[in-house]
């Protein structure tokens, strides 16, 4: 596990913007142009042609600031980043793109359904910016870099007191932009709008309480249950040189084409992609800890799989990476969970760990591993978490930012509801604050509200995993073969290809007939634990 | 040795630019802005953050594309490339622009002397670029992305068939970008002017006549000479990882600051700057040769050197940067002859190469190493040349460029010509086109006229050791007691702190108190392989 987040949406600095004027798209728009689609669609693609570029440059810079650059470099990256940002929400946000979008809107009839979702996408990204001053957006992007350089520091010395007045100012400058965004609106389900359309505190609220009434309980059986795992044969040191080996090959093992996957390493692991050509994978390895590196891999690598499964037609155009964090995480998780910690996936998984691990793994069985990876526990790490004490930990996190957002608590509370939190959804003490409230970047770089997406993810990819096996498709015959195309492929035709063309709502009810349900992803839960705690 | 270029200059994209117009720059001048400087310089500020953005983004791109980027990923980042140097174009060349230098050109009285030279370099930017049309300049960068990515295959294979195209497509697109830049002009002597201001074609022919009047007998002395030295105590293989370990203490050796430097690997070494917060060191390691791991090392870190030592406060103006090819090859070939190929500096090199390799070099002595890296040879690799041969690589390459860019050759007969001028030149036999006219990778990058700047480095930085050393600097204790620090503050103090604000004349005038003069580098090579061939 370990998670990442592809800096596709969050707070995306391809969706902000100045007043500059873009080459092709005139400055003072004659009449003639409302009757000129021809003209209008050649103005769009010049605009994308700019959109384009910033975004490649910015991801690149935002994949090798948090891996590769070094740390003097921060704020002259943070400079450079804000820039770019700035201008492309000077190219959105200038009323001759405005009037642009809203001509091609209502020429709907001759758009190709690419252009159309163009259309549709640049609106809403223009809408998101428009009212927001360009120089409140270059702040938070400047500041966002700067905490999480903090934050990464504070962290390795596991000391709060460093990042506590970064994340006091980096929620007053996520609510501050939340409230030019959407003036009337309640700010937290601003955020929680920008990382999964549709979305907002009431609905997750419905979708957590569901989760809880089927967890809780469920987790109290686990814990009476007399079935106990070993997670002892992963136990010892694992060389790191061969662990790096060992990340390759699960690239391959899932099915990435490792001629474009850039490997790297990092503090908080994310993966990214540039183009469908190119994904950036940045994980950590742990010298005690070779479980850790596996799920690592296999949750980026499903992130890696989306952004290079997105139709390579749309690679150049504002509808290029994933269209939602649920829906990335839903396939990060996928692969991670669905396939990773499937019992039919275990003997494909163990033969590759015990090649480079021979001595050490060479006679670990499959059960051992499926069992290892399954154990339900309660510690405090949420990308070390199994799949039924996992949601705790995104409840905790989604309960602290509403209380920061709504200015309830500020940073100087949060070790201490955090505390509180995990001991009641967990019943453990927190050992510090590193393994705490600094573990996750998401907060330093500026994600609130992106904590829920993780757990509507795995809910999303139970949904989907559904509809493959209700279509047909021998689930469990697929992990086992160590192929996982038919997956890849199902993925691809229904979610991946369409980028940000799609809507998750529109893609779940096109790829399962019905809308986003949290029943199989409780289902699953309640199956596959009490099958393996035999409750 | 080894080498590399910075993209500082050279074909720079961030020397580019079409028609936006920029936040800050008003579309129509107000007759009252002629008299109201403050309003200029503050345009002058926002034309320079563009800029700025566009250029962290580039060399980072351009860095990263040649190391670890994905192959696939090549047009895309091409494309991406070019827009920005599109947009870049734009700015500089816009009419605002050019009304706005031209007042600020003639109110220098009220500018800071950092001010006054933006002033002179953007216009001389904004020159070289304002008649080139934006899409002969975009087809350029797109053209030797591709061309850069094909060479590399093209030598891993030994194939010149593959590259032969792209360098004849390279020449032309060069040339009409020339034609346009200087319509009357020589094509040759744009293009060498480009790497080094105020240079031509009959500049270098006095040059190198100068050289060879020098070397050409030196070099028959030298194979006359009864005196032969071994390298056999470098010969054998050296492990992979380790040279890796030992590049990195050649960082540290150098005096670099190791935090603010990314080293990493690529097919044809080179380096470059950010800021002065961030240079990247791309070199490569062989196993059978850690000869050449350790001075592409010492050359490559010599740009480094002045790319960091950059006064800060030009970071993000187009003041950043060595001024010229000339003037950056001058320092890396400073660190990497005159201080790295020195008798004095011979046992702290050992010593470090020895921390890596105690088995293989545990007991070489400081002169054998002085006597196998000084040793005069014949052979195909520029980059691995003895001092006194290098000269002779550089003037085959330039005179085979001559012959390209007159129209008089084509590709078709480039390894042809190679063979012909290494053998009336070295007296040797080219081996293949990959140690041949494949070897290096600076036609293919568009760098045609830039191999003349090495020789001329060489010999700026003979001149600016005697400067050194006439001012009192005792060389060669520094050299031997390890810590450079002192010809680094005398190099920042004179050459590296204005950046592009000084041009190579008014740098040698001052460090010197003289103009250039190639005739410390000739008396140096006499001094030096006389005493050492007992001539």
């Amino acid at each position: 596990m370990d998670d990442q987040q592809p800096t596709i949406t969050g707070f995306d600095s391809s969706d902000l913007g100045s007043t500059a004027i873009l080459p092709g798209i005139p400055a003072s728009v004659s009449p003639a142009a409302l009757t000129n689609p021809k003209a209008d669609l050649a103005a769009m693609a010049e605009l994308e042609r700019h959109l384009f570029a910033h975004r490649y440059a910015r991801i690149g810079m935002e994949c090798y600031g948090g891996t590769i650059d070094p740390e003097a470099a921060t704020a002259d990256r943070g400079e450079a980043l804000s820039i770019l940002a700035e201008e492309d929400q000077a190219l959105l946000c200038s009323p001759e793109t405005g009037a642009l979008l809203e001509r091609l809107s209502s020429a709907s009839a001759v758009l190709s359904p690419i252009e159309a979702a163009q259309v549709r996408i640049l609106k809403r990204d223009r809408a998101d910016l428009v009212d927001v001053p360009p120089e409140v957006q270059s702040s938070m992007l400047k500041l966002i870099t700067e905490s999480d350089d903090v934050w990464r520091r504070a962290k390795a010395k596991g000391d709060w007191a460093t990042f506590e007045p970064y994340l006091d100012r980096v929620v007053d400058k996520i609510r501050e932009v939340a409230g030019y965004r959407n003036p009337g609106a309640d700010p937290y389900d601003v955020m929680l709008n920008e990382q999964e359309h549709d979305t907002n505190r009431a609905f997750y609220d419905r979708f957590f309480a569901q989760l809880k009434d089927v967890v809780v309980p469920l987790l109290a059986d686990v814990r009476a249950s007399k079935r106990k795992f070993a997670r002892s044969p992963f136990e010892g040191r694992f060389d790191v040189s061969r662990q790096w080996e060992l990340a390759r090959d699960l690239v391959r093992l899932e099915g990435l084409d490792e001629s474009k996957v850039f490997l790297t390493s990092t503090e908080h692991p994310f993966s990214d992609g540039l183009t469908s050509n190119y994904a950036v994978i940045a994980a950590h390895v742990k010298e005690n800890d070779v479980i850790s590196n596996v799920y690592t891999m296999l949750h980026e690598g499903g992130h890696a799989l989306y952004e290079m499964g997105v139709d390579p037609a749309l690679d150049r155009t504002s509808l290029k990476g994933g269209t939602s964090m649920g829906m990335h995480e839903a396939q990060s998780r996928f692969f991670e969970n669905y396939v990773g910690r499937s019992q039919a996936f275990a003997p494909r998984l163990i033969e590759v760990m015990a090649r480079q691990f021979k001595g050490q793994l060479g006679r670990v069985t499959p059960n051992q591993l499926y069992a290892a990876v399954n154990r339900v526990e309660a510690q405090p790490i949420r990308t070390e978490a199994d799949e039924l004490t996992y949601p705790l930990h995104v409840m905790v996190r989604y309960e602290i930012e509403q209380l920061l957002v709504d200015g309830e608590a500020t940073a100087k509370d949060v070790p201490g509801l955090w505390a509180k939190l995990y001991h009641d959804y967990l019943g453990i003490n927190v050992p510090n604050d590193a393994r705490g409230a600094l573990q996750d970047t998401h907060w330093a770089s500026g994600l609130i509200g992106y904590f829920p997406t993780y757990a509507l993810g795995s809910a999303i990819g139970a949904q989907l995993k559904a509809a493959m096996v209700r279509e047909g498709m021998d689930f469990d015959a697929v992990c086992a073969s160590g192929d996982l195309t038919p997956i890849h492929s199902w993925l691809r035709s229904r979610i991946w290809r369409y980028g940000r063309s799609r809507d998750t709502n529109e893609l779940m009810l096109d790829a399962c007939g019905e809308p986003f349900s949290p029943v199989y992803f409780t289902n699953y839960l309640t199956e596959k634990f009490s099958s393996i705690y035999g409750l």
